[in-house]
């Protein structure tokens, strides 16, 4: 283990949610206000918002705002980091003392969404960073999602909650075992089949 | 050097455009229209675009329709990333046979866009990784553009032109140390101020 930050596995979240469409400010709004963040650390600027807290909570909120937000029918979509163990990473640790009951699970499992995601697993400080991406995408292979492999990323395609499951899943195997990992992903819901 | 990649550098892109408006396909069609990809090797589907080939092109390629999309005035974002010496990476080589001109430079030098930017550099495959990016946001504080950090991420503030220079510069410097390398992006433009 090569961990600098301490006894904290504070997981966090940048990202952005782009709804599609000129009531892009409602829908974002509109979403962050049915989705309970009260067990996460929130910061948003005009470019992303970031979230840090329990890993649990960290996909929980991630996952209901984007589905807030797609249940509208608009074209959505969300791109951003997950990230563990980064160094120098504390100034959040009170959200680690917060019960790991998700909030917002009973109000998601409601919405059902198709969608189509692509996500990047970076285990850092480790020279065999590749095995530990390459035995991850195996394990991807056993999910209740479509996988497919593409340039520099793994494609997930199906229900929101499944592609949450296993980006979750996928997630926490790897910082199990290299201390310090990030994880990108971009997830599309309602496009256009002939989007260009 | 851990160099998977045998003698080919060849640099890449995973990248979304996000018009916030409904009128995103014109948006994004006449950004794709207006921009010479012809240099770089190219595959979009629903959920993001692929370009891969000489790192000048690459980022010519990404400033270029990121410019011709802000230039509607309308809110847009842009977010990817960018890699190089990702093992495997070799069924695009032919493109490294390609010039260094870049195609787009002159057509984009004459739109002037601000915007705001927020990066992450990840070097593979070394345990000296926090230094190499220590050293780089140290390098990013002497550019013509504001500098700041935040968490997980440098942001960037200033003109697109500057803000693409010091991202490929910043890529640059340190794909020379480390052959593997990833550096995230979400770029915005025309955000309105209180947009959350």
């Amino acid at each position: 283990m090569n961990n600098y930050c301490g006894t904290s596995r504070i997981a966090g979240c940048q990202f952005t949610l782009y709804p599609m469409s000129d009531q892009f400010i409602e829908i974002i709004l509109s979403a962050l206000e049915e989705v309970d963040t009260s067990k996460v650390w929130k910061d948003t600027d005009d470019v992303t918002t970031c979230i840090r807290g329990k890993m649990v909570h960290i996909f929980d909120v991630t996952k209901a705002i984007f589905l807030h937000a797609a249940k509208t029918g608009e074209h959505v979509a969300m791109s951003g980091t997950f990230s563990i163990g980064c160094p120098g990473d504390s100034d959040a640790d009170v959200y680690m003392d917060e019960t790991d009951t998700p909030l917002n699970e009973e109000k998601s499992r409601e919405i059902m969404q198709q969608a189509g995601c692509k996500f990047s697993l970076y285990p850092l400080g480790r020279e065999d960073y590749m095995d530990v991406i390459y035995e991850q995408i195996d394990l991807s292979r056993h999910r209740n999602v479509e996988v497919s492999s593409t340039h520099y990323a793994t494609r997930l395609d199906g229900d929101v909650h499944h592609i949450f499951g296993a980006l979750h899943e996928a997630f926490d195997s790897v910082q199990e075992k290299v201390s310090h990992v990030t994880m990108t992903f971009s997830i599309s819901a309602n496009s256009p089949t002939n989007k260009e």
